[in-house]
Formats: structure tokens, sequence, C-alpha cells
């Protein structure tokens, strides 16, 4: 049995595995609620794995967590998104002691790119670009069958490419970063500065844009039209250097479908140097759970 | 005895080892003279490898090639700087029959990364990455120990990177490439166009922009800053999605030394994500025998 969980900034899920590969069988979700901290929310997810294993002990824990972390150690470290959480989170070792289980600690976004590789739309394929484009922008790769980890494990930072030198700010200090260019907040924001109704966005987010495009609104189509180029440079700049077999988008905004991924494959068959401009880029398979089954991988390997 | 080769557009250069991590012993420096065809060069340096192994049979041969080329079979594809080369170029094979040993090809950048990892400026460093800035710009990404290849053996183009979306057109098809400003001859084009003198210009390349700029020349201060400030923003990408322990850089245009280190390490330290400021950016080691290096390691797993 694995235990496989995804920790969010507004809700958080638990499942479990009976053999890997199989599709997850009782998924629990809670809450975050990060105002009242780390330590309820832990004592939560034990009591919902618990729950959920029915008194047998798990062989192994994976986690997905927001990064920046330390997969080697399964610390978060300072969570710009989460700052009622405690610094140099020991969350490997603190679930480990209560599950009795060895447990690893991955970032969301490698584990997605993990769990689309083996049992998603990359199934099969060795070297893989995956990205998420949601209210951020994240990413991992897979190269020679194994996720990129670099030497502090902070790889995959796909969004925080500069595509615009003297583009806005990004909060991660940069400027023209693909993710304030091209991420769901990204457009919704450059929506409401060209007028588009704030009431709509805020409650329908991207696709609000997205159909105000697809209607004919021309305010719309530019702001869309500016964020597909720059994901299809993003994606351009990773197949450079990576030389994936096959590039998958995820996230809630690649919902919109061939109005995101027409144009990124046109950027892509346009500007990609020869060699690289056939490479197929697939939506993800997996929805939201491609983190539960990445995190399910890793539990196997604990 | 490991025979290491490096095939340029202009020299060719074969070289023993007598184990690797030793230094080059023996270097013999033949001109590749394109216009006469492949073959005569093959015989070339097939006669010059036997000069320098005097009887002995190698156990294995490594060679750095221009790309693009597949580093599995050891064929060079079509070469756009080396028109008259026969395309699909089996060269492992042809070495191998001539030289009865066996023989791996890869691409000249990617071998330099190698070298450098090895034996230079990257040595007891498990992720690096490698920029060689020169005519052009390439590079070698080292990961977990391992050159990175990608599903062709195409991985590492990160010179060509879009840095300015809507830049000068690039040799690759694409715009704005990294390759197209700042490399060395994107240094003397924008020179050239800001009114600086030609005849120095074409004599000692982007070295004489540097030593114009030295002097206080403007016009030669914005052409650097631009080049630099282009190299450092390709830097920064690179440090995102690889999270290497540190960056190199090679090629005859680093040369500058403090006057292109200085800005680029500027644009790192103000523009990357926290966590990657730090990162060293270093010179490459070994200049133009890192290449060798790289393929004498080749060979010795060959």
């Amino acid at each position: 049995m694995l235990l496989a969980m995804d920790l969010g900034g507004t809700w958080c899920r638990v499942a479990c595995f009976e053999r890997l590969g199989e599709r997850l069988r009782a998924v629990r979700r809670l809450p975050t609620r990060p105002e009242r901290g780390f330590f309820p929310l832990l004592e939560e997810l034990v009591a919902a794995s618990r729950a959920l294993l029915g008194g047998m002990v798990p062989t192994g824990v994976g986690v997905a967590a927001p990064g920046p972390l330390d997969p080697k150690r399964g610390v978060l470290l300072r969570l710009p998104n989460l700052p009622q959480w405690p610094e140099a989170l020991p969350l490997a070792e603190l679930l480990a002691e209560r599950l009795g289980a060895p447990t690893r600690v991955d970032n969301d976004a490698n584990l997605a790119a993990l769990g689309e590789h083996r049992f998603g739309a990359g199934r099969g394929v060795d070297h893989l670009v995956y990205l998420t484009v949601s209210t951020g922008i994240g990413g991992g790769i897979i190269s020679g069958g194994r996720l990129l980890h670099g030497v502090h494990g902070f790889a995959g930072e796909v969004g925080h490419q500069v595509i615009l030198p003297d583009g806005p700010p990004c909060g991660c200090g940069g400027r023209g970063c693909l993710e304030v260019l091209a991420s769901g907040t990204a457009i919704v924001r450059r929506a409401q500065a060209a007028g588009l109704p704030a009431d709509r966005l805020a409650e329908e987010g991207a696709a609000a844009v997205f159909a105000a495009a697809a209607a004919g609104d021309p305010r719309a189509q530019e702001v869309i039209a500016g964020a597909t180029r720059a994901l299809g440079l993003g994606v351009v700049n990773l197949l450079h250097v990576f030389d994936p077999a096959l590039v998958v988008l995820g996230g809630g905004v690649t919902q919109a479908g061939e109005a995101l991924f027409g144009p990124v494959r046109a950027v892509v068959a346009s500007l990609a140097m020869p060699g690289f401009r056939e490479t197929p880029i697939l939506p993800a398979a997996l929805g939201d759970e491609a983190g539960l089954y990445g995190a399910a991988v890793v539990a196997a390997e604990a």
C-alpha cells in the first residue's frame, strides 16, 4: 500500500494506491486553512491517512508540496505563499514518524511531471518537458527517464525564464518572466487593464478571457495572443535546451484547449530550430491528480 | 592509449592521452579546408592519428564535431557551416574501421562541457552549465554527473534561447536568440553598425570592441552592455531550469575577462530568483583544449 499526498495553498489531498500504476482508489480532501499554521493540518493529514489505510502500514509515503524545498532531506524551505508555516519544515521526518513509513517529499510541479511521465501523456517517453499553467507557471523535466533536480532541488523553474527583458515585474524579483506574461493570473490582470468586465474575470478567471476572445472581443483576443505567444516562446527555449520527445502542458489555463495549444504549436513550428519544430505539444492526461500519481512513484521508491 | 579529435570549420586537431586525466601529450593540427570535401581530410586525420600512436592501437577514439549530429550512432547530420561535407556522414564508423578502435562522436560544445566538468573549472561538481561564446554561442549541460543529450542528441542549444522576441533574425530561423545578441559575430556586427572602425573590427573581432569600451568609447560601451546583458539573461534562464552548482563560460569572447564576467554576474545577482543568485559564474579553465579533454572522456567510455 502506497500513500500519496498533495499539499496546496487551499486544499490538501491524501490518496491510497494499492499498487503503483493502478488508478488511485480513495482520496480525502482537506482544507489547508494556512492561517491556523502547519501543525493542526499535519495532525489532520495523519488522521486522514490512517482512515484511508484502515490499519495497514504503508510501504512508502510520497508528498507533493509547494516549493522551494529540499527533496533530498524532505524539508520545506521558506514558503512565499504560506508565510504562516514554519521555515525549514522537516516534513518528510514529521510524516515518517507518525505514519511509520519512509517518506519522500518533492516539488508539486516536479511530481506532476513524474506522474504524467509514468502514467499520463508522457508514458513510454524518456525525455519530457512538463509545464503547468495555472495561477502561476511551474514545471518539471524528465531527462533520461529521471526527474531533473539540479544541485539544490530547484531545477524546473520554467515559469521564471525571462521572455521579455523589459516586461512587467515578476514576483520572483525579475522582469518579464513567462509566469508574469502567460499565467492565469497574468491573463486576468491584462484583461482587467484592457477593460474586460471585472465581475466575470473575478468569477471565471482566465476562462472568461478565452470565452470573450472566442466571442470576438478584440481586447480579449490581444490578451490571449500575447499570453500564448509568450508561452510558445517559453516552450521553444525549453525544446532547444532539453531536446525532449514531447512537451506536456497541464494546469487550469490549458482547459482552453485549441485556443491555447493552437497558437503555442504555431510559435514552435515557426520559431524553433529545424529538428525541434515537429516536437508534439500535448495536453496533460491526469488533470490535477498528476501530482498524486507522481507522489505515489516516489512513495514506491522511498 | 586514448585518441581524441576536435573537428572545426577551420582547423582540426588530433591528440593522444596516455591515461584519462593526464595532460594531453601531443597534438597535431590540420587545416580543415572544407572546399576539398570530407574524405581527403578523413585520410589526413587517420594518418596524423597513426603518427601520434606510433604503432599502438588506441583503446578508444573520441571525436568532438560540429552539430547537429546523432551521438548514439556517431553520424553527422546536415552541417550548415560545412555544406561541402556529405549529409548523414557516419563519422564514428569511418574512423572505427580505419583506426581499429571503438569510436564515439559528440557535439563539440557538449564535449567541451564534459572536459571542463571532468578536468577543468567544473571539477568535482555534478550539475554544471557550460556556455561557449565565440563566433556563435553553444553549450552543454552536465546533470547528475552526466551530459544531457535529449532524445535526438540536440540538447544544450543554449545559444538559441529567445532573449528578445522581436530582436534581429537569427541564422536558426528564430529572432532575438542569445547567439544573435551576444556572440562575437553579433558584437562585431553591432559595433560596425554603431560606427566603430571596420579595419580593427575585421582584424581583432569582439576584442576590438571591448578595447574601445575600456578606452571610453560610448558606442562600444553600449554594444558591450547590450551583449553582456543578453548573456546574463541567458544565464539566468539556465539557472532557473537546471539549478547547476556553477556556470562555466568559455570561448574566445570570454577572454575579455572582468569586462564580460562583471556585467553577467551583476545581471544574475539582480534578476535571478533567490536561491540562484549566488551561483558562481566561472571562466573555463581548459581554453580551446576543453573539447579534446571531453573527447578523451568519451574515448575512454567507447
